[in-house]
């Protein structure tokens, strides 16, 4: 049978990426509390393509993830990204995987137990070096400071969420990443409170307010002292309650060594 | 050329819908205050299909809906859904458009104006009678009753949402509707607030605490009120400020005349 | 700390639902070949609220949900009802859960192992009796038979997603009902293909074209003869390659028994 | 009344991005052939914030909106960007609008008329210079080269979508732009066919047979030749008929002048 993708193609251009998209996987991950946590990720799988190449080999891919699953981790993914460039003759390889990702939390006064979700995503890519992204977004409160110095009662506030994108040096757990979020805001949610937590974090709340601007220069601040951490972009959006629409802010930055 | 819809089924099976779904098309709407306003709709158009028919001829609602190209309203939806059922053979119709609507609307003390989006639909149905609705998803304020009076100090609040669907008997305003919900609420929310309005929205928000049980049942008794109305269901989601979850609310209810 | 949710209400509205909505939720349930299979659910969980009490009591919701970890099942969804109901006072309870369901499927001719998702969902209801629908959503090809008896050479033909719900006497698995559909469309679709494999699923699609109505009556069919099912809704959506938008059609039946 | 935004932050860090996001508004653009569309957009706007300043005037950004409604086009962007600039104290400002853009399309055989929708962008950035990006996703059919050189008849094909990004020197109209993507797939896609439009398009697919890798070459190879554009990012994903997941390829290029 004739393989048409491997044939000549003359109109010199390379691809820059060339893969599959949104395939879905149940996939299992190294949770810093529990060993192993499973999930179901969205992927994305890519590479380069040199100009002389009419195609790329797209079940290779598929085949490539089947060979991994229930494996894939941080641990390995450089790996994966080896035999991606291997198996398809190419100079880049490029992962993504999106994933809600599991951790208990308790809440601040009953301890009461709960499961907070965080969508998560690791992004790999292996050409002559491996360059690794983690993201995490991460829910928490917000309470405006404007509104409470300016009303006699009460403050508007509304569920946010952080998005961090960090590159490090040493290995930076989720949990610990998403905890550092946590810190930076007006107060974290919570999947389970009872009344007196939720009397303990509106009062929180109110005593901490910040704006959008606040909580992305502290997720900074936090990230810039952790000499783990070599980039980072930090975004945030604030589901305000008085507008139908966000107050947004983004901070980017490569940390010194 | 063949045209193998019209050939013979014998599997003895009538379809309840069919048609196209998912057109994005400019249309122009009757407004309350400043006679049309254009926006674009996703529209849906279903008919029946008897079990003799091998298929309908899915091209004819694209010409149908053409041919009242910038005309569609409230005002002639049962004419549209006519000619549906004669070119399509039909003994139902059934068209649905979604669309923003939006309405100016003025902050509470600075008297700025905003203009506010709302996601609205028409659904039509027209077998031996004509049956339309008209929904509206309003966004409001909510501040929670529990977390104020258990707090020293604040109450957590949050963007909600409400769903109201209504049959009518005369016609029924868009504006009003959406009025009628915004008046069932901690507070409404606004595009454009200034300061003086922030701190009074605040206020308000906090001198009218609402459940998500409120809510719904303050837009029910609203809805009862109103002997033009004859059928409604209203949905409330209140995006919790403390949680990464909704809470929900729903009743329906047809009122007798 | 008082509890305003058990406070009296005088407005006489009874809520038909309320409860909390889009809760994210790792689960396991039961597979037919592989003993379990974790995956991740959105969750809704409502009760109905009788008039004369102002609130329900949101976090027994999570409490409930908590309790049940990793033992959500087809097997123990009224028993989970059953608690909604006693400890929130209910007449009625309601239990959504929405998630991605993994089965391997064999490439056709090569034989290649590959991991399709289907998107599913189980719905349960507990009154004064238990009511069950579930859900499997499963994408086919679909090749379009006016599109290949007027054209030369070739054949339309584009990604479809059957969406089926059922009720059923004795226990369907959703293996079965994913096997039922992807056996009324033109071609089943495939997380891998080898070459070989493509020249047969191309093939088989050209050899038996189907519209939208074609699929649906189809489906219809099968799940008539099922003694099983008790009744059933079936929808089908062609995301056609040829326009922007898709054809749909949709049946819904009670079968006596 | 305190303004909290005005007052001094000391933790020296500057923010990138600060403003609104997701605020839904009716514009009307420049059309090429009907002098002027009504669209609705959704529409995003942030400056940079410096150091020592806690926060941004967020109503500013809706006001500035709210001048130059029904008025908003590529003509005023620079100016609208400039008037963020001033209004806000800041040295670069941004803004993003996602709109829903409508062509006439004659079917190729009856020349049936059909309103096609695309869904575009306008990127301006103003700092010390002006940057305009201007964005088309234009779904077309992609019929696979290989499935057609193995199989004994048809071949299968499917709805993809082209995103493509560019920055010009001269204006590039958005309906040339989209004719160019049209004109480098398998076949454009139409909202209206008659049966022998639908003949001629299945045909013309068939004997022009693309990988998700010819689109983006072909894309790309006439965008080089546009002397009027200077840079450009061409995207193409395909909904695979065969598979769950999409084909994808990426092109980036700077274009010498």
């Amino acid at each position: 049978m004739p393989d048409l993708q491997k044939s000549r193609d003359t109109r010199n251009i390379s691809i820059d990426k060339v893969g599959v998209k949104d395939i879905r996987y149940p996939i299992v991950l190294l949770d810093k509390y529990r060993e192993q946590q499973h999930t179901v990720a969205r992927i994305n799988m890519y590479v380069d393509l040199p100009e002389q190449f009419k195609g790329t080999h797209m079940s290779r891919f598929i085949e490539i993830l089947n060979r991994y699953h229930g494996e894939i981790s941080v641990d390995n993914l450089e790996e994966i990204l080896g035999e991606m460039q291997q198996r398809l003759d190419a100079g880049r390889a490029h992962l993504e995987l999106s994933f809600p990702y599991f951790i208990e939390k308790r809440a601040p006064v009953s301890g009461a137990r709960g499961l907070m979700e965080y969508q998560c995503r690791m992004i790999g890519t292996l050409s002559d070096h491996f360059d690794f992204v983690i993201e995490a977004e991460v829910p928490v409160t917000s309470l405006c400071p404007c509104s409470r110095e300016i009303s006699e009662v009460g403050a508007h506030n509304q569920r946010s969420l952080v998005r961090v994108q960090i590159r490090y040096r040493e290995h930076v757990w989720l949990e610990d990443l998403i905890a550092t979020v946590e810190g930076c805001a007006s107060a974290p949610v919570y999947s389970l409170l009872k009344r007196e937590d939720e009397k303990a974090v509106t009062e929180q709340a109110y005593h901490n307010p910040m704006f959008v601007e606040d909580m992305v220069r502290e997720v900074t601040r936090k990230l810039k002292e952790n000499s783990e951490i070599s980039w980072f972009r930090v975004e945030c959006e604030n589901f305000e309650s008085i507008h139908n629409h966000s107050a947004y802010a983004q901070i980017e930055m490569t940390t010194g060594d």
